[in-house]
């Protein structure tokens, strides 16, 4: 265990690693919340929380007036009701939610386990003020109905039920290509789908941008061939976090050396020195940047890249148009 | 890196560990195949392979007149025509199809990822046959159409390509609660769904058994709490495997100890003395066990269960039950 090893988020804005087994939750119903980051681990820039139902678990339809969110998911089968239509989206898809889109999601299948992402930190709170702590990320067989929909109308949290929404909300855009909304509107990006570059043998793909999200973050999924660490940087002005998805990884992080795998997360705030390596083929990353003002170094690595899956071949390899732009990016070379 | 690890299949019947990311890799249209069972590493016994493929991709309408298949889906959405109907089966299904049954798959999703068992281990040898060598697991985006259906109606395997598929054929049973059919029909089995034994602080689900297989082989979903390691035992007559789904687990096969995480694979041939423990919570692991003569074993060892979750305390532990027949169970202690 080094250093950074976290057992749940820590009090104040720092860099941590918290694995795939460990986490505070909390259980709602037949849900487990685990709580990656909140506000107090991230400076009130965003909250992350792993939710794990049985078949049949919903949460009521509610809209958050301030905060945007992401959703991702890791198995199973969602279904997510968006501004007034129904998605279904399995292991890989992903659903953006930006404040003021009313939404509900449905377990389809036993443990089905999603990510969702969202914007100032106090999600994490929400849950923890409404839920019971809870030992294990996953709930057991006697967990009961412990919220009712009614107690969630008195939170004091950007959390509104909503009981009749409103005609004409915006329908979700569906998501099949090499492609985003270039406007804060609720989409869904089928797995592998979404606006992509590729570098050399990495494929970055944009599943939220500055654009979708009112500049607030990024969500950019990475995946790659085994190869070589990425020069050892920091950056001044923004946080950045790695969620791993599969395969291996090693990362350094503020002098600390650590592998990561599935579920393991690492949270780097702006100062802290990093880099990682992929240690396998085909090993993927979830980033999610706060705010969002890195993607321009994403655009200038790269070159726009339609398909879903990596080449055989290397693409082109930018470094030296990074270097040439490098003060208008937030990236420090150590 | 343990004698027991292997980069391939053996080329007789052994003890092997395959890791996640080793294999003998076929690529087909955008699918690769990895193979981690075959006719020489099992004894004619079964095949074992992953397939990974693209949104879009499948197989022809086929039947295989001599084989029973299983499978078990990992990542992503599969649709399954089986007899005429359609499944969608998302990660954690399990579709059950007896020799005789009319089937074809295709991958809604990209990174579409699932497990196919077959009896007799023919199958990776029809897919040595027909597909080329492939370097990664995952395929590559200039993978192109390689494997006419035309060029499958020649095969010389149990692999019968069908145009016309009759009428009456038996449709599969949809398996939501803790039941199996009690014969060797087609049926899915939903996440978590399946007939449960509890035993102590582990659930074993069957997903197929003697009654399914024509006495061919179980499998079944082994869930746990992280605990202690069960006692070194070997079998003389039938060979297991165990397939990490999730979490940790270490195992021991031929006096060498390794950690199994998500995707590693242990063959372990009748004669081996073996054991395992699981490492953290929730762990998963799914086992094929050829023949099926080891059913009484679980079924003597715990309770049936009707919950697809673990309990919050164990259930009963019927080892002295086990020990008062086990000259009727192949089972041996050391």
């Amino acid at each position: 265990m080094t250093a950074l090893q976290q057992k749940t988020t820590p009090q104040n804005k720092q860099a941590y690693l918290l694995r795939n087994e460990e986490g505070e939750c909390y259980i709602i119903n037949k849900q487990v919340i685990k709580i990656l980051a909140d506000a107090a681990s991230t400076g009130n820039l965003f909250s992350l929380v792993q939710i794990t139902g049985s078949k049949g678990e919903a949460s009521p339809l509610h809209v958050h007036d301030q905060q945007h969110e992401s959703i991702y998911v890791i198995d199973g089968l969602l279904e997510l009701t968006i501004n007034n239509e129904i998605h279904t989206l399995a292991s890989g898809d992903y659903a953006h939610l930006p404040a003021g889109t009313v939404h509900q999601y449905k377990t389809l299948r036993n443990r089905t386990r999603f990510y969702s992402f969202s914007t100032d930190g106090s999600m994490a709170d929400m849950y923890r003020n409404i839920a019971e702590p809870y030992a294990y990320t996953v709930p057991h067989s006697e967990a009961a109905d412990s919220i009712t929909a009614a107690a969630l109308h008195d939170l004091d949290h950007d959390y509104r039920i909503v009981t009749d929404p409103p005609q004409g909300l915006i329908a979700a855009k569906q998501i099949t290509a090499a492609e985003l909304p270039d406007a804060a509107v609720p989409y869904v990006v089928e797995s592998g789908a979404g606006e992509s570059m590729l570098a050399a043998d990495q494929l970055f793909t944009f599943l939220a941008t500055q654009a979708t999200t009112d500049k607030k973050y990024l969500a950019v999924m990475t995946e790659g061939y085994a190869g070589e660490a990425v020069p050892v940087h920091h950056h001044e002005k923004h946080t950045e976090c790695f969620l791993c998805l599969e395969g291996k990884m090693t990362m350094w992080a503020d002098g600390e050396e650590f592998h990561l795998e599935k579920g393991d997360f690492l949270h780097v705030p702006a100062h802290i020195e990093h880099s990682f390596r992929l240690d396998v083929h085909h090993t993927k990353f979830i980033g999610f940047l706060a705010s969002g003002l890195f993607e321009k170094f994403f655009r200038l690595l790269g070159e726009p890249y339609e398909h879903s899956e990596l080449p055989k071949t290397p693409g082109a390899f930018s470094f030296q148009r990074v270097l040439e732009n490098i003060h208008e990016l937030d990236l420090k070379l150590s």
